[in-house]
């Protein structure tokens, strides 16, 4: 039986990478520096101490190229890592592409996600600090739940402000977190002076992601031995994600395969930077590799926001850093893809799509959940709303590479299972799945408020 | 770095069975034959044509030791099988027992539970037979995803009968259903005479498996070109389940371990089946081997029922099987364990248990979403309520090889997640979980209905 029938390879344990990838030592150009919010000025190490554990703002600001993951955290991640590397071959049969569709399966994660690749390694470091209570901001929740499940391991206490709308309709992400131990309210929430002031302008305000990031930093700043750990965006979680990335190419050399696309979808940008990442040095040296992010028609911050220094949050506690946002106190509207819900984008990822060095790519939900339908369908994985967005772009390429007759070799990360957005798939199977346009006077007005800096 | 530190270990896919196991060969007992409903005379095999498609009714006979799995199942089942055997380490550490723990993950599984096994086969030789539609009942719902996913596979129309409290409360799994094109109501239904009669004299019934059986064989044999079929009970189903056996062996020479107990919750009986029948050649040959099927003391079939001849549905549809049974028209309460609701038990699983090669035990709801609380949060996977009773009983073996001071090998079936049952875990989470105690007088009544044979 040829290795051509495998459909999912996996890892031995012994290949498990044992250093995550940085890619910040591979970048062409450097990237603009953070300033802090009050000054202007380059941010320093310092200012973070409250915000985040001491060797994580290391990891933040490392240069280094590759970080040794520590063998407690090896060990962990090999509870469900490495996750398969399938072939969605009925997917290609269903198409009648040429092209051969390889993905990264990350729902195969305990939590769901791939979230809990940086869980893990925020919560450890944290714990190896004293900290004894994290808080944190979730939009669909799959952030929670990986979050929630390594407190659980490491005895750490759990706050979690969960953007309305979606702990409203995920609810069974919250669920999870509670039997995690985990503490979870609706954002913005009565508990800090970020929520008060945004429920007494609008008392039935949806959230953002931006708003629930300010809760959670005014909380962990104003509270005794906790810190503040976010699930994407910041240079950290790209380096906890490359695990995905890392194992790819070697799960592809063990069938002489190597992607001539990568795709991910993106909302800060954390498994798109996790599988694509890894790739950069050989792109870098030559080799003729396109990458492409996938974001919401909804939320578009690559393909019409601007490349500006913004706040991370709404109530603009955090620095400023330079990358693709809609503005600040930008609301996407209540799409179901509540992972893509973020105004901004990681400023490494930022930075990469502004050289050109990574394509965007925007979709309305109405095509993505096609997508996904014909994917659950045919591959039996349902997927999480925000991969579908990847889904929907993995099957343009392959549509793309039957037209041109071309045997093109895509990869991509479907980075969740829908297990629990149900809901959603209710709605399309009811028919009932809207797509959401945003006014260039909508933008132009959210653009204004950007803060001048330069 | 040693093999020890594997905590899952899977199969090549040339490695994965290419036949499946039937223990009928080796039974060291004849089993009591199915009877005719009508004449009480054994059945033959046409008494069987219009219900199931041929060559399951070969399988449902078949006295062969091993069936040859067909090319083109080989190829389906390797979408996602082997899968993964694991070790529980995080539980033993927890539990502080010397027991070694290990589980097929049969969650893993793109349908969620080991359903998927036997509805890929039962569709194919439908589909081969030129069958356009197919009929079933569902509990929990695992086994309705399961058929209509494979039916979505083949072309073929599905319709379920749901039991009616499942269809309210776990409506996750209709959803699912729905994405994959099959058509669900909740039984008992207006649909079939058997439905209407139940619903007569009770507009509330909550339904059972045993009422949706009959909905969904009249639902067949009075429609066109339509064909039956059953997610556990008959022989065909633990021949099919027996890959996740088959591959457990395998999975186990891999690390030279074997073990001592294999443990597997039973409801009709086809997980248990699956993980425990191929080591029984082992075990008549003279192995030490201790086998475990558990059983929700909702529904105690095994530890309180009688070992009689019973229809296997409440209308009496079915032939006669001889089997632990609680009376065809035992309603059991409404435990979340929607899957292990069945009157009755696999007349193979039945006469195992009555010739004492096979172990049974019962336990409280409540116990059990403690010891998948508990696994949950050791294990990082959430268990089906079905699965918990298996955990359970692990738990339990553990424990007692800790105070024996004995390295046990245990060996369980984790045979779905709990993903759609997040339902279920909110009310553990609230503290709302009941055990129903079930009075010698209701078994009493329900036993005088007990057909009258031999």
């Amino acid at each position: 039986m040829s290795k051509a029938l495998k459909n999912r390879i996996y890892l031995e344990p012994e290949e498990n990478p044992t250093k995550w990838y940085n890619i910040v030592a591979d970048l062409p150009t450097p990237m603009a520096p953070p300033l802090h919010p009050a000054t202007l000025q380059p941010l320093q190490k310092s200012d973070l101490a409250a915000i985040f554990a001491e060797e994580l703002i290391d990891q933040e600001v490392s240069q280094e190229r590759f970080i040794d993951i520590p063998e407690e955290l090896q060990e962990l991640y090999r509870i469900w890592r490495a996750t398969p590397l399938c072939r969605a071959r009925n997917l290609e049969k269903a198409l009648g592409t040429p092209a051969k569709i390889y993905f990264k399966y990350e729902g195969d994660s305990p939590t769901g996600s791939h979230k809990l690749n940086t869980a893990l390694p925020q919560v450890y470091y944290n714990h190896k600090q004293g900290i004894t209570r994290i808080t944190t901001e979730t939009g669909a929740g799959q952030w929670a739940c990986a979050l929630t499940a390594a407190c659980n391991m490491f005895g750490i206490e759990c706050m979690v402000y969960m953007v309305s709308i979606s702990y409203h309709t995920k609810i069974y992400r919250r669920s999870f977190v509670k039997l995690y131990g985990g503490e979870i309210v609706a954002s913005p929430s009565n508990l800090t002076e970020a929520g008060r002031a945004i429920l007494a302008e609008d008392p039935d305000c949806s959230g953002s992601l931006g708003i629930a990031i300010s809760e959670a930093i005014e909380d962990a700043v104003t509270s005794k031995n906790t810190r503040y750990c976010l699930g994407s965006v910041l240079n950290q979680v790209s380096l906890h994600q490359s695990v995905i990335g890392l194992e790819a190419i070697k799960q592809l050399e063990k069938i002489d395969e190597y992607p001539d696309i990568i795709i991910g979808c993106a909302g800060g940008g954390s498994n798109f930077a996790g599988i694509s990442f890894p790739f950069f040095p050989d792109k870098m040296a030559g080799k003729d590799i396109r990458m492409i992010a996938v974001e919401p028609m909804a939320c578009p911050s690559m393909t019409r926001g601007k490349f500006a220094y913004d706040f991370c949050d709404t109530a603009k506690l955090t620095p400023l850093m330079k990358m693709y946002t809609l503005g600040h106190d930008f609301i996407p509207s209540g799409i179901h893809a509540g992972g893509l819900r973020y105004h901004a984008l990681s400023p490494i990822l930022s930075h990469l799509v502004h050289e050109g060095l990574v394509e965007a790519k925007a979709y309305g939900q109405s095509d993505c959940f096609d997508a996904a339908a014909l994917f659950a369908r045919t591959e039996f994985i349902i997927p999480a709303p925000e991969s579908s967005h990847a889904i929907k772009a993995v099957i343009d390429e392959a549509l793309a590479a039957k037209e041109a007759g071309e045997e093109k070799t895509i990869l991509f990360c479907l980075s969740g299972h829908g297990l629990y957005d149900m809901a959603a798939y209710d709605k399309y199977n009811q028919g009932d799945i809207e797509d959401v346009v945003i006014t260039e006077e909508e933008l132009a007005e959210s653009f204004a408020k950007l803060p001048k800096v330069e």
